[in-house]
């Protein structure tokens, strides 16, 4: 699972016997809460709790997606981790991969889009300041990806 | 389905494939989402929420069971009843009952106890009385199941 | 809600207030449970079931994704819709539209890939001719986007 | 968590983000499943599977509750605990514990009732003999709840 030291942040989850659905894999559906167990941990390593109390901005789900590589069934456990692969100025991809412990194959990759938003204001907005400097804190190759706000 | 004439609440919902689990049946915890769904409906009809804005005083649910009598398969919708059983004065017995469409047979039965939470104060408290009210209101039979504060 | 008419089949479903997460939308996971019930139903209609036991041939998800357009809560209902956009040698591409009813808005879009596999040898396969003509019977506009096996 | 040491089988599952609900806590049919991944747990190690292959008999969840002592958030770890607490001839009842890591609390607690059916005949068994041995080798203390066929 070599793989798995590309992802600052990875999440060990037991697979449930009942997250298997009548075709006895996993549901396509779990590997989205998979996948938000990840994000929701990958939030709190850069604080953004803390930049949404002060400033009342906050990150959106706006798309998500998976590819589902090879049925996952109980009894296992999975790795999944997440990386951000693009940070720009008002929103983050990332990416996902899901590991089987008992296979040691990747059994899903996956990506998301985050954007953020101004909750007072009621529209979208720029990745707080501080929040990005966290960000390239825990990935620092994302400091290639951030496209620069045109000057004149 | 006669039955459900005794549930002044009902709630029809279709049953999703996805609720099915290995066994090729609606999971059990599947049962208690639907419980939820109808005792939702009944926290409605009584306007709680209303109250719960005024007076910082909810209900907190303390309890539940179900008690399954046949396999529930998709494709099929089922009606969900609730009904408050006992109305005592900081808490509130409800029962619920599931019938499925196909089968037109009672395919689970269950019951649950609601307290009443002041948050204000972080403790256990009375049902309010306006709240009481709207339920009598909606179950008049309710009135005979209160347990009386003992007078000295 | 005239976009529905795009699609042959069209899912009605109760958002359950239990589908809430703890920021009170529904969780973007849920989508793809209204994804899969929409799938299903259409499986159903092209009788896919009746292929898998007679030729040991069935579908796999392969990938799907969604792209959230607004916040859905309870209470409401969602219409989901499902359309093929392309039918190629072993593989079905489809497209879904999710609205809610309480603001008669899109509220997500979603795309799937399903593929064909030949449980017996254990492999890809193409989609069996007889399910090919139910597809086209449903969805005529299909003709033409299905890929042509090469001649020499 | 000495209490725990009462269970023969404990299971620890982390709990996900998105299990809680809109009221922010974990949602009551979470619980459940919880329950189910400690009883499964149980199942295996009494080789169940083995018996359901060899006799067509297996286990039916017939009932479930649950009582509800504290609130359980995100972030946090649980262990659910199950034990039996009474062997009858056709069926098992079980008890459950769930304790949260972070407040090192009993959260819930649980019951629920196997009853063990004759897929072959379409009806209600006993428990197969070599099955009740391996109940007894992992749970000594169940010899006495028992309850001995009547004989005449």
């Amino acid at each position: 699972m070599l793989d798995l030291y590309d992802y600052p942040i990875v999440v060990e989850i037991p697979v449930a016997w009942g997250e298997m659905d009548s075709f006895q894999h996993v549901n396509n559906s779990v590997y989205f809460r998979y996948f938000e167990s990840a994000r929701v941990k990958y939030v709190e390593a850069i604080e953004i709790e803390k930049f949404m109390k002060t400033t009342g901005m906050g990150p959106i789900l706006s798309s998500t997606s998976a590819k589902f590589m090879a049925p996952l069934k109980y009894p296992d456990t999975i790795s999944v981790g997440i990386k951000s692969t693009k940070l720009e100025s008002g929103r983050i991809l990332q990416e996902y991969g899901v590991w089987s412990h008992e296979t040691s194959r990747l059994v899903a990759k996956g990506e998301s889009m985050m954007v953020f938003f101004d909750y007072k204001n009621g529209r979208p907005c720029d990745i707080p300041e501080a929040l990005r400097e966290n960000m390239l804190k825990l990935e620092p190759h994302l400091a290639e990806t951030q496209k620069q706000p045109e000057k004149v």
